[in-house]
C-alpha cells in the first residue's frame, strides 16, 4: 500500500487530535464518574419544543428547509438572532450577523483569514483548547497571558511585557482571543475595568478582539457585565468579532452559532466559509428560526441557570468538605458557565495523577491540556454541569482521595 | 475605524467568491429562468418521510441527539451508510468512513492536510468551481488537463505531457481530483478504460485519487460502472479517497456526506475535522439514520432518476429544435446527472454574452468559472433538474435566441 505520509501538508504536521477527546476515550467506561467533559445537561433540553419546532418546518416549508441556502445563512434566523441579541443588549444588522456551524467553525474561520505561519494571537494561559488546535491548524502560534491573582482577567503588566517583548522579537501579532464569561477552563469572569482596559489596549495597538461567549448566558450570581463588544459599540464599534453559538444555552446537537461583526469582516468570513461547507444546513436554521419565534428560549436558559447554580453550589460545597487542608490547593468559585479550576500546589502532576484517578474511577481533564506552550501541570477542570448531584457526591469524594495522595507524596 | 486589512493573511488573498454563487444573485429575480444553479428538483425530497423519521428521533433518542458527538460520526449513520454502500458494491468499515458536513467540508479537508502553498492537485479543465476553491484557501494550484474529444475522462496524451513537464519544472503534485460519473461541470462519464488507466496512472506515479461521486447514482441509460474507488478495491485498495453526500440522492439541505478512505487517512482527516467544527449535526445524523433504517432511499433515488431523464430528455430535444445550426455549436448528452454543457464556437464569449441572457430573463453559469487559470470562454454550463417543463422549454426558446445573436456577431 502507497506511504502517502510524504505528502502530507506541513500544517497537517501542527494538527493535534484534542487531548480531551483522546483523554475522553478513556472516561466513557459506565462505572467512571466523568468530570471531563464539557457537556450541558440533558435535562434542559426542551426537546418537547424542539419536536414540535421541526414539525412546524416540514409542514411550513419543507422545500426551502431540504434545499441549498446561503452562505450568509436563513434569513428567518438571522432576524431570529438580532432580536434575540437585542434582548440581551447587542444591536446587529443583518450584514453584521453570519451563522456558522457553531463556534467551532467560528475558531476556523478567524485564523484562516488572519494566520500566516508563524503568526500569534494573544490569549489567556490557560485557553480553550479548541482554539488552540484551529490556530494550529494554520500553523499560528499563541501568545499567553496569564491571569492575574484575582481572577478579574489577564494580568495587564503580564500582557505589557509579553507583548512588548514578542514585538521586539518581531513577532507579528494579529488578534486578541477572550471569553471574559465564565472562561474555558478557569471559570474566570472578567470585571468591567479589565474589559474596558483590554479593548483600550487593542485600540492603541490596532489589534481586533475575538469575544468567545458560549456561557455568557449561564451566570449564577452578580449582576451581567457588558460584553466587550458592546463596550466597543459604546464608541463606535467595528474592533471586535463577537462569537455565540446555541450550544449552552439550548442544545450542542444543533451545531449553530453565528458571529457579529462589522460588514468588511463578514464578508471575509462568508468567502472563506463558502469553501468550507458552502452553508450550515438549512433545515437546521429553519428549525431554530422556529424555536426562537413560536416557543421561549429565555425559559430554557433561567432553567438552565438555575440547574447549573445548584450543581456549582453542591459542587462547592463537597470540594470544601472532601477534600485535603493544602497550602496552594485552591479552586475557582465561577459566577457562571459549566467549570471550574483546581489548582493543586505546585510540583504536583496532574497528568500523571489522571491515571491513578481513572484507576478510583473518576476523571477530570489535565490542565496541561489548556496550554499552547510550557504547561502547567499542577491543574485540573472540573465540569458540573454534566453529572447528577448523586455523581457529584461520589465523584468529588473520589476525587479528594486521589488529590490527597498525590499531596502526600 | 481601524483598518485590519494589513492583518488579512496571505491565504486570505486568495479566496475568491464563487462566481456561480455572486452570478446567482443576478438571477434570483422571479421573472428570470435559471438554468444556473446546481438545485435538486424539491419535488424529489421524501418531505414527509423525512418529517416522519425527525419524530422518530425525537420519540427515542433526544438527548443524544441534541448533545455533541463524536468527530467520526454517529455509529448508527456509519452503520447505515457501511449497509448502503454496500448495496451499491462497495465494502468499508466504521474505521474507514467519516461523516462530514457534506462534501463541500470533505473538499476542504483533503487541501488541509495535503497542500502547501504551491503544491498541485490535478484536475479536469474544466472542473467543479467548489473544489477549486477550496484548494485556492490553501494556496493550491489546479494541473489541468483536459477531456478527450470522446468525452470518456481526460485526454491521458495531455495528461502525461502536461503532468512530465509540471515534474520536470519541480511542481509538487499531491493528488488527482476526478468526478468520475456525470461531471460538473460538462456532465462527462468516464469509461471503464480510462478509470482503469487514472487508477494505474495514480500508482504509478505514487498519487492517491480523490473521486469525487455526488451524482453516481443518478444515471439515466447505460449501465452502472464501477467506481473508481471500487476498482480500486479489487486489487487491495488505499489508493482512493471516496466523496459522497446526501445532496444529490436525497436533500441537500441535511448538509451531510461521507467520505471513504483506508483507515490512516480517515484517522488525520478526524484530526483535521475536529478543529473545523468538532462534530456534523449529531441532530442531523440521527434523523439520517432513522430514514435509511425506516423509510426508502432506493426508492427516492428511483424517482429522481426518472424525473431528471425526463426533464434531460426534454431539454435536448428544446435545443435540437431552437438552436440554430452553427459549426462548433455542441452540448453534451450526459448519461446522468443534473448538468449539460453547451460549447459555442472559438471567438464567442459567454462571460460577455451573460449580461444579454439576463436581459433576456433567462441564466446559465459562464464555463470560465470552472478553470482554475486560462479560462475558455466559449462555454457554459446549464442545469435541467430544477426548472419546470414548461420553464426549460421557453428557457431554452430565449438562451437559443441569446446564442443565435453571439454567432451572428
Amino acid at each position: 500500500m502507497t506511504d502517502f505520509s510524504p505528502q502530507y501538508s506541513v500544517n497537517s504536521g501542527f494538527m493535534r487530535k484534542s487531548v480531551i477527546r483522546e483523554l475522553l476515550k478513556l472516561t466513557q467506561k459506565p462505572d467512571i464518574i466523568s468530570f471531563a467533559g464539557g457537556l450541558p445537561s440533558p435535562d434542559t433540553f426542551p426537546a418537547d419544543d424542539l419536536a414540535k419546532a421541526a414539525a412546524e418546518v416540514f409542514a411550513s416549508c419543507p422545500a426551502k428547509a431540504l434545499q441549498y441556502g446561503t452562505t450568509e445563512g436563513d434569513p428567518d434566523l438571522v432576524r431570529e438572532l438580532i432580536a434575540y441579541e437585542e434582548r440581551h443588549g447587542t444591536v446587529a444588522s443583518a450584514s453584521e450577523l453570519l451563522v456558522t456551524s457553531a463556534s467551532q467553525q467560528a475558531l476556523d474561520l478567524i485564523p484562516r483569514i488572519f494566520i500566516d505561519p508563524g503568526d500569534y494571537a494573544i490569549a489567556g494561559r490557560p485557553t480553550y483548547i479548541g482554539a488552540i488546535q484551529a490556530l494550529q491548524a494554520y500553523q499560528g502560534r499563541v501568545l499567553g497571558v496569564p491571569f492575574s491573582p484575582e481572577g478579574d482577567g489577564f494580568d495587564f503588566d503580564e500582557l505589557e511585557r509579553i507583548y512588548a517583548s514578542a514585538i521586539a522579537a518581531g513577532a507579528r501579532v494579529k488578534y486578541i482571543y477572550v471569553i471574559p464569561d465564565f472562561q474555558n477552563p478557569t471559570g474566570i469572569c472578567w470585571s468591567l475595568e479589565k474589559r474596558r482596559a483590554i479593548l483600550e489596549f487593542a485600540l492603541r495597538e490596532r489589534l481586533f478582539i475575538v469575544e468567545d461567549a458560549p456561557y455568557r448566558e449561564i451566570r449564577f450570581k452578580g449582576a451581567q457585565l457588558p460584553s466587550i463588544y458592546q463596550l466597543d459599540q459604546e464608541s463606535g464599534g467595528g474592533h471586535v468579532i463577537g462569537l455565540k453559538t446555541f450550544s449552552k444555552i439550548l442544545a450542542p446537537g444543533t451545531r449553530v452559532g453565528w458571529i457579529m461583526a462589522r460588514e468588511d469582516l463578514i464578508d471575509k468570513l462568508v468567502t472563506a466559509k463558502q469553501a468550507m461547507d458552502l452553508c450550515t444546513s438549512p433545515f437546521t436554521q429553519a428549525w431554530l428560526a422556529a424555536y426562537l419565534r413560536n416557543y421561549d428560549i429565555e425559559n430554557v436558559v433561567a432553567r438552565t441557570r438555575a440547574l447549573y447554580a445548584s450543581k456549582r453550589d453542591f459542587m462547592l460545597e463537597r470540594l470544601e468538605a472532601d477534600m485535603p487542608e493544602a497550602d496552594g490547593l485552591t479552586w475557582t468559585k465561577p459566577e457562571g458557565g459549566l467549570f471550574l479550576w483546581i489548582s493543586l500546589p505546585p510540583g504536583a502532576d496532574t497528568d500523571a495523577m489522571f491515571y491513578r484517578a481513572i484507576e478510583r474511577k473518576v476523571a477530570y481533564v489535565v490542565g496541561s491540556a489548556f496550554y499552547f506552550d510550557r504547561p502547567e501541570l499542577n491543574s485540573m477542570r472540573i465540569n458540573f454541569s454534566y453529572s447528577s448531584f448523586n455523581q457529584i457526591e461520589e465523584g468529588i469524594c473520589r476525587l479528594s482521595e486521589v488529590v490527597a495522595a498525590e499531596l502526600r507524596k
